[in-house]
């Protein structure tokens, strides 16, 4: 066990690294070259043009030495933007977000005070370790294993879990009452969108007579008569974004070796065809990719005409728009027809927010393929490390020789080897972490939601379910998740929380560490946005020939909420399983939770660019979380105290879960509908509102193209993009303060921006 | 263990017992004078006002020789009524209902034979019970229990397993689809009801300038413009209904007195005014009761008036109706406000559904009293053995002696002595199980629901639990379910069904006698009606003076499905969990369903008076309950198998359970919105095709009064009945074949058939 100064030795190694991030940060975002790296969302927004206060500096490097004294500025100018202002400056969804950091101090200062000044002096003030001739640190000296068995100051710890269980219920509370009225405070006050006018309608039946567009029409003409207006129909755009894509990326080849050509003029470049460029033909680079271009333009281009029409790529499935907010909140929340499979109607994602491959999938193929994953994901937190451990046993030093023998006589050099040795065994598990999100949200993707919120929302619940038992539950318990399925399944219900119960005051120094290597330099590296910074400066200098191919370089990012937020919750599952127990790890949270929100937040107003505004859908999940990390602490205190011998407190404690699943229900009855349904007070109020406003709205104008196939309106943006968007917002009629939608295009995944930066991935990969 | 001979003779009583209850029934459902009692549904819908074929018979005996050698001729009288016929006669809920025991044989006669010409032969040629030396029955050598550990053989178990499991997912995909489909056909062919156009809102809020009917009105004027038409506001009358039952009770004594006066002219009856008539002054009882009915109805009378003109009686509650059944069902189905605990609307049930006591319950105490009643369900399952041990520890022969002191020379005999000390414990549980079903609707009342169908709905849920826990596990289990509870708990996930399916093959003669005294001897029982018939004779002799007085003393009772559903599923649960372990059971549950059937179809015909109708409602609580019973018998049967060293079964039987899962998920996303919704297409159709037939309709006459609360209908009832009601149904517009609406009246439990039987009851207990 780690001692109070190994901690200290840590936390300040920690605390140096977090430092040397900010003044590297300091550093290098002062300097004029990396400003787009640094404030992305400023150019987005097209409030900058180029760096900042350019007057006194060159071009390049920042001389201006006033400003590298004052390297921490960026903190309070973080915080000094009010929260509305930041709502309109990056959407709800980011303000929101910061909340949960916020929450996270809301409830961890109070009760870390109240730990502080009443558990620490109840657990110190006794000697059971000493009189156990057990080894301990200072740090278990102030938690619970410092109480004799049996003892009465356990009251002392029920009443504390009763009194932090009150209080987190009650920030939780009122934070969920104030997310619903901002959220739909947001939803009355937001512009005219499209998707309040829209609903999704799936599994539009078969007819052998009229075609899915007719068939639409007709139905939606019967049945909502009054406030049917238009509709367009999903397009199976899949084979064409994958046209457009694999064009991107010739594109991006032909501008890579023509500016390598106007570089060096004596020699043009040559490329190989075959794969990956080791092998076939050696063709002049520059004549071949223009080929490419011109080639896969001609069969976009009849690929788009046999998508118009062949009705084959037409898919059972539209977006049904109405005239009034009210009649598509009626729409979205009714039955259609007897038959509960076939006319689905849900509202619209906006725009944005579609996620357009899922669209094509067959409705009748979901409930399988969620099965399919369920089972796919059990298996994988269960069962993940076999793979692993398969690679480990395979990728030892003489797999390698074998495999590449060329490489024999460098392996074998002592220090080479030794550093495999010590490496390799390692690497598996790390590659696999890396790529766990990305194998997650591959899942969520096939299990078929169509919009990128709620599959990042799938995926951030399914991450945090893999935390909790490979993080969580395998550290208290030695031991592959499977080893612990099995224990659980041959454990009583009684002896789980035991088992759990008893180890956590041991693992608390653990936690101590992960919190503050994974939290407060992981946080700290965020801001440095390494990675960004290298991809930028690569494209800045390989593929950028004119302004718009540099704004089109610049990676924003977004929040990363699928990652994100388990993260947070990882944190709050720790605070409040040790609230009672180990006091001692409150203060890391509240410094990961502080520093947390001062530098997402910066990042929030500098640097990312959200792809969708779902006007803080997920909160609901973050909520459900929060309970369940709430009840996990309780029936683990009650299992840790149930081995003390404190038997008296069985009975009281188990009140509390019973009670917090209360309190889950009625915020549920009380404030999820603000999240799921519209209610037609508010769609009428805004309707009437804008019936008043502006009578001679053309509805039909602004509706009629707001879902189309990314892949046809990136061409018509091309074209026509400003014209559009003047006719689609006559904001001269309304004026709002945000303007925020035309710099932030209406584009989803297969933009253009999304798509030559993952191409340009794949060249550079 | 009994052995077969001993099952042979409990089957032959039982036998005797049916035939002889059988015999008796033909013999007095035969006597004219107790048609009432047997026939009340023909006099009901007003197609029997006599006797039938009274020619050849006197008035009260039953001559004719040949009506008792057919004795038997109702059976297939019962089974000729063609279901369409059915639904017409007595509504969907009774043809619904009936299809859960036709269910049964569907499901359990194949299994069945599959059982005995397969699983039977298998078990049989082992001779483990005979070398294991204990006692066993025949019984048991043709169930599970004959197969040696290990054994190839639980192959054909395990196939049969997934053979069972596959029919009865597909029995019951079948008649999900079959009952949707009903119910949809039911409700779209059915005539216009005042709820197809009326939605139930709760919680309006308070405002100070506008009383809750003025608010109402301008709320949904506003909010839905084109189609509110009228609303009818919701009065606490439980005031009100305490006093006309009041009232009701004391004209019963009235005429009782009356009628005993004019028997025998020479003495007036007399009275006390004390407790239960045991003292107080004595008074003659016919101007007591002359002037005690006086007095009520002038209170009634300012009762009435105070609800009208006193805003405090109004509830913030209103039935809205609309002017199309296509706004109601928009209006059921979306939510109204920002707020989602304020202005909630749902479908009212049908005027005679309400269950108006709770109307006036705030909807902010919901929340508790459910809470409330789970713990005390919670209690009340595990724990009702511990007020019952008080009990009968108390009332014993000295505790008698002690309260009753004159009874003590009578109890000292030997003979009452030995009774009373043999019958006294179990007489506690016996009264506690009599009135569990009146303790779980009180449970379900004070829950705060405010239809009929859906108290019973949660009767029928809470009281299958009970017997699954007492009767089901307690008798595999032996002890309390507190015992139970506390073994649970401690012992390990995979323990618990290995400890249940160990006890499993044991238990199957105690199941058989089970099924043969409850299920055999009960149906057979239930159709003597002998609680009614003496309630009527006694009724007939002391109350009735006039032919409308004789009607209203007919009890017909309805089909209870609050006690009747969790029997038949319990019955599911025995048969699917004994398929493979013990086949032999199957045929005596086959006889059950098929006995139950043919009677409860001969008393649905003939006797039942369903008091509402729900369109069968019911299903997917009896669905699901069926599935749930799937699920034990598959883990049970994977107990067991793992102590029987069939270790191989454990992963292939899992995946039963997991599908079963999928196929519930399936079922529910699939038919259950049938249940829950309407959809808009059905209700646009109706809508249309009333236009077109019914132009001139005013549907605001029909409604405006279509909710009244039932004591004020009462009285309007009596003065102008028939006038209302031909005013109501413009049935020379739209024939249709079913009259019944008018002779079973729109009334709820209040109305004066309810009251006064029931409150007749309390005269003569």
């Amino acid at each position: 066990m780690a001692t109070l100064q190994d901690i200290g030795v840590a936390a300040g190694i920690n605390i140096i690294y977090a430092f040397a991030c900010f003044i590297i940060f300091a550093l290098i975002r002062l300097q004029p070259f990396n400003d787009r790296v640094y404030f992305p969302k400023w150019y987005l927004k097209g409030l900058r043009s180029s760096p900042a206060g350019s007057g006194a500096l060159t071009k390049f490097v920042n001389l201006d030495i006033w400003s590298y004294i004052t390297f921490l500025n960026w903190m309070p100018d973080a915080l000094r933007m009010p929260e509305p202002a930041l709502i309109e400056h990056a959407g709800l969804d980011s303000a929101i977000y910061l909340r949960i950091y916020l929450l996270g101090l809301k409830i961890f200062v109070p009760i870390a005070l109240f730990a502080f000044a009443i558990l620490v002096p109840v657990n110190w003030t006794n000697n059971t370790l000493e009189q156990s001739k057990l080894t301990f640190s200072d740090i278990d000296k102030i938690s619970i294993s410092n109480i004799p068995e049996g003892s009465p100051r356990f009251w002392t710890h029920i009443v504390m879990a009763y009194a932090f269980t009150f209080w987190t219920c009650y920030s939780l509370h009122k934070e969920y009452e104030l997310v619903a009225t901002m959220r739909l405070h947001f939803l009355a006050t937001e512009e005219r969108r499209p998707d309040q006018f829209t609903v999704l309608v799936r599994n539009v039946p078969p007819d052998p007579d009229e075609s899915v567009s007719e068939l639409v029409e007709h139905f939606f003409l019967v049945n909502h008569p009054d406030s049917y207006l238009t509709h367009q129909v999903v397009f199976n755009g899949n084979k064409l974004s994958a046209l457009v894509k694999k064009k991107e990326k010739a594109q991006n080849w032909l501008d890579y070796n023509q500016l390598r050509y106007s570089r060096n003029q004596s020699k043009r470049p040559t490329t190989k065809t075959g794969f990956l460029g080791l092998w076939g033909d050696r063709l002049d680079s520059i004549d071949y990719y223009t080929s490419e271009v011109d080639k896969l333009s001609k069969e976009i281009e009849a690929e788009k005409q046999k998508m118009t029409k062949n009705p084959k790529y037409i898919m059972p499935a539209a977006f049904v728009s109405f005239k009034s907010r009210r009649a598509a909140a009626v729409c979205a929340q009714t039955q259609q027809t007897r038959n509960p499979t076939l006319w689905l109607s849900e509202w619209a994602p906006e725009p944005r927010d579609v996620y357009w491959n899922n669209l094509a999938i067959p409705f009748v193929s979901l409930t399988i393929r969620r099965l399919i994953i369920g089972v796919a994901f059990f298996f994988l937190t269960f069962f993940f490390m076999i793979p692993i451990a398969i690679v480990q046993s395979l990728a030892n030093i003489e797999g390698i020789e074998k495999a590449v023998p060329f490489l024999k006589p460098l392996i074998e050099k002592p220090a080479v080897k030794s550093l495999i040795q010590g490496f390799l065994p390692g690497i598996a598990l790390k590659i696999f972490l890396i790529v766990l999100p990305t194998i997650l949200m591959f899942m969520s993707k096939f299990e078929g939601f169509y919009s990128l919120s709620s599959l990042e929302k799938r995926c951030a619940s399914r991450y945090y379910i893999f935390k909790f038992v490979n993080l969580f539950l395998g550290s208290i318990i030695a031991g592959t998740a499977f080893q612990q399925l099995d224990t659980f399944i041959h454990k009583s219900a009684n002896q789980i929380p035991e088992t759990i119960g008893v180890s956590i005051p041991m693992k608390a120094t653990f936690f101590i560490t992960y919190i503050m290597v994974d939290g407060w330099a992981g946080v700290a590296g965020e801001i440095l946005r390494l990675k960004p910074l290298i991809m930028y400066h690569l494209k800045n200098f390989f593929l950028v020939k004119t302004e718009k191919d540099r704004e089109e370089a610049m990676d924003p990012g977004s929040i990363g909420f699928d990652t994100g937020e388990p993260q947070i919750q990882f944190y709050f599952l720790l605070g409040l399983v040790y609230a009672v127990i180990t006091p001692f790890l409150l203060p890391f949270i509240i410094v990961f939770f502080a520093l947390a929100y001062v530098v997402f937040r910066h990042q929030i107003i500098n640097v990312y660019n959200q792809e969708y505004e779902s006007a803080a859908s997920f909160w609901p999940d973050v909520h459900g979380r929060i309970i369940v990390a709430l009840i996990v602490s309780q029936l683990l205190l009650m299992g840790l105290l149930s081995t003390k011998k404190a038997a008296q407190s069985t009975p009281l404690l188990i009140a509390l879960p019973v009670l917090t699943i209360c309190f889950k229900k009625f915020c549920k009855n009380r404030f999820e509908p603000a999240f799921k349904k519209f209610p037609l007070q508010e769609a009428m109020m805004k309707d009437t509102l804008e019936r008043i406003r502006e009578p001679n709205l053309i509805l039909k104008g602004y509706l009629e193209n707001a879902y189309t196939h990314p892949v046809f309106k990136d061409e018509e943006e091309e074209d026509e993009s400003y014209i559009v968007d003047e006719e689609w917002k006559p904001e001269n009629l309304v004026p709002t303060k945000r303007h925020s939608r035309r710099s932030t295009p209406l584009t989803s995944n297969y933009s253009s921006l999304g798509l030559s930066s993952r191409s340009l991935l794949e060249v550079t990969d």
